[in-house]
């Protein structure tokens, strides 16, 4: 009974060879040794993994897999938290790390073409060379690849100015799940012509194409930063703070961290102590710009009106580029979380800004009536109306992560905020997908997405 | 052999009657009154205007018309100029315009919850009232739609600081041809549960659902204006001040006017000659801040910098808000131009902001080449690509209109330019769209429409 198996493997690899070549192709070790999970070791199971080097090859693989009904799942720098990149023993991998090249940046009309392998740094060191900016920035740069952060839509630390991929994108080109080439490398700001396709394959998680390459929208480097890290006396001072710092058009990061993170990290002993523990919230506020002469004195002048209206208990600016990175080295203590916390289960959600205090006490009282021990952190991005949460109910956190889930995101729905805002559907929130979405958007995805890939090969176990 | 055919209507009327009431149903000279086209009368010809009040009777309405087979073409506040509103003898209008309420402004959460059938202008009022801003501006506020706005992407004067409507667009909520409601009505920044479906509606032009709700995504209004009106000596100047203007974070307008334009309005004895005529470009640069003690300085020290570069050839700067309603009056010339150039060929094309100079050398030269006379007037929001030309080739210019299109047209292809920025396909383009879109992305589009509206009931004409 396994010849036939090997044989029709052996076709499978035959033709893939014959598009990629050697190189192309990746067996056996070379697969099993890769993980699908940023954190863990969870390799492909399906035992293949091809590596085109053009769009040409994407599109000949797509189309030799489509004859086949042979599903596929995409591989750019598996950083996703959300399982998007995991693949069952019927799927293979493509991966666009052979496609990885800053083709072409561009000072005046302010965009970079890229291939959808290059990493986030990697662009963002190629447009730095030109005195630009690509503002996408997250904590997976040096790895996550252009290609990955266009399938979800990435957000990061400086949405509140910038917008989240979305919004830094001009253009892009995917290949359809039969092989359909879709060019739409648009560089310019306004065009209207025909639908913006670019729009469909954009935090699509690669279930309607697979990007392969972008035109990247480009701002000047700013060459301003200043920051200050807060303590506030309650949630009112909070939305007073976030509401005068829309005003400053150099904004670039209003991070909120609640008393349960703040106090975490600032006893780990990890130099994240920068004020007294104790206050309810800590505010990290950051403005970017280009005018050195007036750019600090518009800063200061927004702390000294937060600090005379009493919005601010306690203050530490920032004198020194040196001094900011340990101010955001306060708000991205993820290994501290990990150490002082795990197992836990992390919510990457969105509530309305008014709602966010009351919506952490729902969550934590629902918790606490449920569980004998619960332990939270929480922080986000508010201004985007993103909040990471994290729960521990004990040592059997694990066990409990379907129960922790359920109380968490009913009350996620009830609150009308997002089941994610950033991280992804991906495999490990799709069950809990058709309850965060209304009955008559769902149809719609469902018929947008039959249109595209009507067998469904690419990335099926994602989304819905 | 006319009783079938008015029992037939007969049905058609007392369907819809029977959904939205006397009040929602206009016939006979109601509906002939109403033009389809801003400039002219152009009456629809389908003989009946359906008006629903409520999202769920546009619902019943096209689940009504779907069962039928009937055709519909939406209407907003039908100035659009692409001939998007137009409607043939098999065709309703469904109008929104019983459906044109602000239902909530959150000053908070930044965003305000609509009715499709609201003005822009309307908008503007009621957020204004809570010190907010819906940052899309064009010269058709008064008139023209939310939801005519969202169909369209609408642009405008501020699109190089907020965006066009795509990116001031928080939620929706449209009905399909079938009558299926489609809930998006997000009012979160950060999203990625699942497909992001309000962007398949943005842009549509009303072909794959009507838009009935929106949320929109608001600004704190600006409390500072700047403005100057430059001449400039050369291109290159034109780019090097754009250069230095996107490091203004204030930065809200930076139009541009060629020398064929500025003469023409500066001769027109309706004080629009701020400077003297006979420079090659002149530049209405504008910012819009919230620092009452900074912001005029550092617009000043952006004009002194330009300056002592060498950039401006002359100058005014605005001392008042009269002052720089003055200066957008040289800009906003159509009414001139009307008297001046009329009849004309008018377009509405992206080119990347380093071709722009030689694109339209390039299509002077191919027009006075094919005809005898030829006068021209260009200007455009140079930062985000969009130029508009207006082309007289003589008294036949209306019967040479197709040959100046073919001419122009294949220039802005070669150049990889767009058919349209931002007025749309509508029907008057819709025979150049396969030209300038790729064949990949065109059957994706195909494919989507399909998916939503496989009989093609909605804006049949329309787009494709």
């Amino acid at each position: 009974m396994a010849a036939p198996a090997l044989s029709v493997g052996n076709a499978l690899h035959d033709g893939l060879r014959a598009i990629v070549g050697d190189r192309g192709l990746l067996l056996g070790g070379d697969v099993t040794a890769r993980s699908c999970d940023p954190f863990r070791p969870v390799p492909p199971r399906g035992g293949v993994i091809v590596r085109p080097a053009s769009t040409e090859e994407v599109s000949r693989v797509l189309a030799f897999c489509h004859a086949r009904g042979q599903r596929v799942v995409t591989h750019g720098g598996r950083t996703g938290v959300s399982g998007g990149a995991y693949a069952g023993p019927d799927e293979i991998i493509l991966s666009l790390e052979r496609f990885a090249r800053v083709e072409e940046v561009d000072p005046i009309g302010m965009c970079a073409t890229v291939q959808a392998g290059a990493t986030v740094e990697a662009v963002h060191d190629a447009v730095a060379a030109e005195g630009l900016l690509y503002p996408i920035d997250l904590g997976s740069k040096g790895t996550a690849t252009i290609g990955g952060t266009i399938a979800t839509n990435a957000g990061g630390n400086r949405v509140v100015r910038w917008g989240m991929t979305r919004a830094n994108l001009l253009g892009l080109e995917a290949v359809l799940a039969d092989g359909t080439i879709v060019s739409a490398m648009n560089r310019l700001v306004k065009n209207n012509t025909g639908y913006d396709v670019k729009q469909f394959f954009i935090g699509s998680e690669g279930t309607l194409g697979i990007v392969t390459r972008a035109v990247l929208r480009l701002v000047p480097a700013p060459s301003t930063q200043s920051a200050a890290f807060l303590a506030l006396p309650d949630f009112g001072s909070v939305l007073d703070l976030l509401g005068r710092a829309r005003r400053l058009p150099t904004l670039s990061a209003f991070e909120v961290m609640w008393e349960d993170y703040y106090a975490l990290v600032a006893a780990s002993r990890t130099g994240r102590d920068p004020l007294a523990a104790g206050h309810p919230f800590y505010v990290l506020v950051e403005a970017m710009g280009y005018a050195g002469e007036t750019d600090p004195a518009l800063f200061d002048r927004f702390l000294e009106g937060a600090h005379e209206a009493g919005l601010i208990a306690d203050a530490v600016v920032a004198g020194s580029g040196r001094q900011i990175a340990d101010l955001w080295h306060v708000r991205e203590g993820s290994e501290v979380l990990v150490r002082a916390m795990s197992p836990f289960v992390s919510f990457d959600v969105s509530v309305e800004v008014r709602a966010a205090e009351r919506f952490v006490e729902t969550a934590r009282t629902a918790l606490a009536a449920a569980f004998a021990s619960v332990r939270t952190v929480t922080f986000g991005h508010l201004g985007d109306n993103n909040l990471h949460l994290g729960v521990n109910v004990g040592p059997d956190t694990v066990a409990r992560e379907p129960d922790v889930e359920a109380i968490v995101y009913a009350i996620v729905r009830d609150f009308g905020g997002a089941l994610t805002a950033e991280h992804g559907v991906g495999r490990f929130k799709r069950a809990f997908l058709p309850d965060h979405v209304a009955l008559g958007a769902l149809a719609t995805m469902r018929r947008v997405r039959a249109a595209l890939d009507p067998t469904c090969l690419l990335n099926r176990e994602v989304l819905f």
